[in-house]
């Protein structure tokens, strides 16, 4: 194993790319034994289940190659966070498939390395695995987050019961209006809404802190990814039930709701857009004082936006917009298709 | 969630894909809620842990774009579970990210799911999530694997002892030479010969039936992926040791004896090829004949082929070929390198 001659921005080989950039990540789990095995291992507390997701995440479908390279390592992990999150469950260690386009330089992975290894220690998920190759292709990543949960304590898609309140987390619509920043409209808003609105899109804030909260009071939740209604519509559709929300009640940023009133247009957007990455999950409404309570106590801050109903008729829609009928058209919007 | 057009051959958004394609390979086990949340959840027996591992595959670096894509679909899974087999872990789920070139038809990835649900039936191994995505570049796939092992029960690469007899199950240099044969080599060899050395190198038979020999005996394990003597070398790295092996000693197939009858040159290659996907151990000379009555019991045959040796002096190789001083130049060759 003789490490190539280490010319500046020559990539090391793959035994010596894992030593130099991801064992470092790894160091703070045993399990992961500094990432020299073909595999980690990873223990569960008595009574939980491993709560395991994955997320891809292409150049050019899901950010610009030239993105800068660390916040591309942490969306990535954010975004699989976040699925954890929405279970409630700890974050436990995660693994990383990174295909690279041929001439990445040694700058680029030491700054990718260095967001991933940030996150890593944020979000308490050490890397424990991961395999690299080259493409010919696009920069291509994949990343797997296990997560531990009291066995039966997850909240789940399908757990909605007719009755509850709908509830969501912190502001909805920075992340669609964020990507419109990204391509750069929204040129009238003002400097630092338009640096706001881009922040939540290439930066999520996975809601973590709220799990004590989903733990105890929600039926089923899911993480804002889609977009609002699309994601309100995967729990009616794993529950075999419908939802109406009231649009007045979305909790929105000063951001969004300055765009929103210069032009009113932007509200489907920022109801069926994605990449929030907030938590929307149902509960008792008897409950929502406590809830209230308890999500500022984590300091995150929920909102009730709507109610669960029976099954529809027919082929009516999953999820109405009760207070904006226009906007009901926006049901037909399942979130963004890669195909 | 309404479904595209569905026109013969056109590719269906990416819900459809999931619940048309993949939801059937996930029905078998229950905690992948039929793929249709976010997330998956996975049991451990008591006393046991979690063992993971992921491998990624490139269309023009791991296989040819026009391979046939169930066989695309069953090397990936083996190769994970090769990695399970080595660490005597029983298989407990898999998560698969699918990065798809635009243009992919209904038919390929009919074929490929097919061939994906056929092994993961055989190694007992459920498909439990995942994420698929279109890409601009070539297809890109990553598989996690995850399986249980009784917390302490699994051999490491780092549990070699000094005075350990180093065993290989199988047969080795069928996937270095099958690799020869898909790109047109060997030309000599009788048909059913080269069909032997294809079929080993596009479907590699992980040996999990090895487990319990390995549970039983081996300090230390690996599979052979990156090659023979590269892999040893990562037993005596990890575990800061050296070895001998004896060339003669090295079990070989029909066709590879014949192949290396006719061209001695390819010895090294057998000896340093990869994707064998065979399981190197190491265990006390005692228990040999334990060890051949137990690998024959499970139907999977070992071979003696070296000694662990202590660590050698300075920078001199960490693995020998006893018999044939001129091979030991292949004591540079660390497997193929993909930078």
């Amino acid at each position: 194993m003789s490490a190539p001659a280490d010319t500046p921005g020559r990539l090391p080989g793959e035994f010596d790319l894992i030593a130099r950039y991801f064992a470092p990540i790894a160091k703070s789990h045993p399990g992961a034994l500094g990432l020299t095995d073909d595999a980690a291992f990873l223990d569960l507390p008595p009574g939980h289940q491993m709560v395991v997701t994955t997320d891809a995440m292409v150049a050019g479908v899901h950010f610009l190659a030239d993105d800068p390279p660390d916040l591309i390592a942490r969306k990535l992990l954010r975004v699989n966070v976040s699925d954890l999150a929405a279970k409630a469950a700890v974050p436990v260690g995660c693994l990383l498939a990174l295909a690279l386009p041929r001439g990445t330089t040694a700058a680029w992975l030491e700054a990718f390395a260095q967001g991933l290894s940030a996150d890593c220690a944020e979000f308490a998920i050490p890397l424990v695995g991961g395999d690299t190759t080259a493409t010919d292709g696009p920069l291509t990543l994949a990343l797997t987050a296990l997560g531990s949960v009291e066995a039966g304590h997850a909240p789940l898609r399908s757990g909605a019961k007719p009755g509850d309140r709908v509830f969501v987390s912190g502001t909805i619509g920075d992340g669609a209006l964020g990507l419109e920043v990204a391509k750069g409209g929204l040129g009238d808003l003002a400097a630092p809404l338009r640096e706001h609105l881009l922040g939540r899109y290439r930066l999520p804030e996975p809601k973590v802190a709220l799990r004590p909260v989903l733990r105890a009071f929600a039926h089923s939740a899911i993480d804002v990814s889609d977009g609002l209604l699309a994601d309100l519509g995967h729990i009616c559709e794993a529950s075999e039930l419908t939802a109406t929300v009231q649009a007045a009640m979305v909790p929105m940023s000063d951001a969004v709701q300055i765009a929103v009133a210069r032009d009113p247009d932007l509200l489907s957007r920022v109801l069926s857009g994605g990449d929030d990455y907030e938590i929307v999950f149902t509960a008792d409404p008897a409950d929502s004082d406590r809830i209230m309570d308890a999500s500022i106590k984590v300091g995150v801050p929920v909102t009730g936006i709507g109610f669960i109903g029976r099954k529809g008729e027919g082929a009516g829609p999953r999820v109405t917009v009760g207070d904006l009928a226009a906007l009901n058209t926006v049901l037909r919007v399942t979130g963004y298709r890669h195909f």
